[in-house]
């Protein structure tokens, strides 16, 4: 098989081990991911790209491989000395409905080791220097000797937002009310995402411009990959003419199933999108899929959904998804590049 | 003799380590320290204000007594990891006059330690949430069990900067020319004050507004500290209603030489004064005190200048300055406390 071009519309953890399969299936093919940057945020100044880091750290075999975030050999020394600051500020800690005190502004949930911290330093610098954020992303994977190409979603600053359906409490006794709307990171994070949401904004969707639209027109395959729909691909999507980009050329489009027997292999995508309206199952997820994937490939557990998938008018391929060695995610990465370059044959 | 009320004007290390001769000599005198902030910047987008952090860290017995400034036990993944960015930036690294390349936009020279970032964290935190530098400084204090009140100088930004007399390159390669205006750090640790000044300027400093005015104005004792005269007692002094205070009540001031024997205990406060057109001398210094002090105190080894010294019009105090033990700082601040309360009563 030549070598390929393929654009890969990329989450965090599921998107990023795949990008890796892709490339131990072919060290040659020029790969562009467009990763989600909807869950960028500000953590006591500092600009985090959870999920461009995600697969910047695991395209370099840098990620720690337990946590599934962040860099192996880590050390947590800045964020246990701010712990004194934020225990040393608020007389009731975090009191209140809304959090009250000074450590409400500090963050010292959104754990950042020492190493990564060097990662936001750089970025934060580089920004504030009046670099875009591709620009930037671009230097950090080059200074991790990373080659696939990594194109954010947008220079432009998208907040993805969830609304909470119930009240709630996080561990660190920050309570939370039903319709109370925030950041992705302080449900994912703060709250370890164990509270049901209503509903999902994307602030700032509307104006930002996408990157990426010409190789997503382009390139001969692309790639959705095995992404929490909802929020991770979702962002992607929500911006100006990807959708379009992607469903004028849907025969070459393939989609990976993020859940697998019903369930997300991590995360809360399976309760989102029950809570949410939709099917926790593969089949939900191709509902959302249709427009714009002419192939969507789930595992084999789910061969049964076959039928419903393709009378969605959508090819379906069963395969094994779970990337859990190096084998299986190479025959996946061979099994999907087949699936959207034999449509272009 | 009872507790007393003093206030200290203060930039770093000799600052610090008064303050701290203070608290052993009375451990129950109303200390307020003006802390010059004139050297704060922002590294990669935290805001760092050196003075602050180390007369705090010297009061909580937290400094790095070697290095003399940062923490005690302290580590530095954060930094060296920031390196890889770096290097990584820049074919011929800080190539050029203007140090071109991306890597001009990160500080990789300022060090930070990872226990002393999470107080950057904090503060950066802290002052996006609309928090003042006085009530951030004074949260800082809290957390370390300081029980001193640290006053900056200003909330307001004032820039120190320096301007270069001659060419000179950094040990990193930067380059400079005669004339450059550059930051305090910049020439401090950056260039690490291997270079000739002929200017200094206080950026700012006409619109900022003073804070602790009417302390100066109202306690029984001001000392100034034996810090920098030019660039860490120089800011403060260049405040509106600063100088005016202090000359309003110039009996009970008290100032400090910084240079025994012609030579600065830490730093380039000899060269800097040579360099301006100054003494570098205890009398040098207090030429420059003597419209705001009453009695000024120089090292035994200084003896020498005491006539010419008090044909200035202040009274001279000859004493042990150089604080190399505790019994040499509280013997140095109860003859300071005594000069200035004497005059009182």
């Amino acid at each position: 098989m030549p070598s390929s071009d393929v654009v890969v519309v990329a989450g965090g953890v599921g998107a990023a081990r795949f990008l890796r399969a892709l490339r131990l299936h072919d060290a040659d093919a020029q790969v562009t991911a467009i990763v989600n940057t909807g869950d960028d945020t500000v953590v006591n100044g500092l600009h985090v790209s959870p999920d461009i880091d995600t697969v910047i750290y695991t395209l370099a075999d840098a990620i720690d491989p337990v946590r599934g975030w962040g860099l192996r050999d880590e050390t947590w020394t800045a964020m246990a000395s701010l712990r004194r600051y934020a225990a040393a500020q608020v007389p009731g800690k975090y009191g209140g409905a809304n959090g009250g005190g000074n450590a409400a502004h500090v963050n010292d949930w959104f754990n950042l080791g020492d190493r990564d911290l060097a990662t936001h330093l750089y970025r934060t610098a580089r920004l504030a220097a009046g670099a875009t954020l591709h620009e930037v992303t671009a230097e950090i994977a080059r200074a991790w000797g990373v080659r696939a190409r990594l194109v954010p979603m947008s220079n432009d600053r998208v907040a993805t937002r969830v609304v909470l359906d119930h009240d709630a409490t996080a561990p660190d006794g920050r309570a939370y009310r039903a319709g109370d709307c925030v950041s992705f990171q302080e449900y994912f994070v703060r709250l370890r995402h164990a509270v049901a949401v209503r509903g999902i904004e994307f602030d700032g969707a509307a104006q930002a411009a996408a990157l990426g639209l010409d190789e997503l027109r382009d390139v001969g395959a692309v790639v959705i990959a095995p992404s929490n729909p909802l929020v991770s691909i979702g962002p992607v999507r929500a911006l100006r003419g990807v959708d379009d980009a992607l469903a004028a050329r849907r025969d070459t489009v393939v989609g990976i199933s993020p859940i697998v027997g019903g369930a997300a292999l991590k995360g809360p995508a399976d309760r989102m999108l029950r809570e949410l309206g939709h099917e926790a199952s593969a089949l939900g997820v191709a509902r959302l899929y249709a427009p714009i994937c002419g192939a969507f490939v789930v595992d084999t557990v789910d061969a049964a959904l076959r039928d419903d998938i393709e009378s969605l008018g959508m090819r379906c391929i069963v395969t094994d998804t779970v990337m859990k060695d190096d084998r299986v995610g190479r025959a996946l990465a061979a099994t999907v590049l087949e699936a959207a370059l034999g449509a272009s044959r």
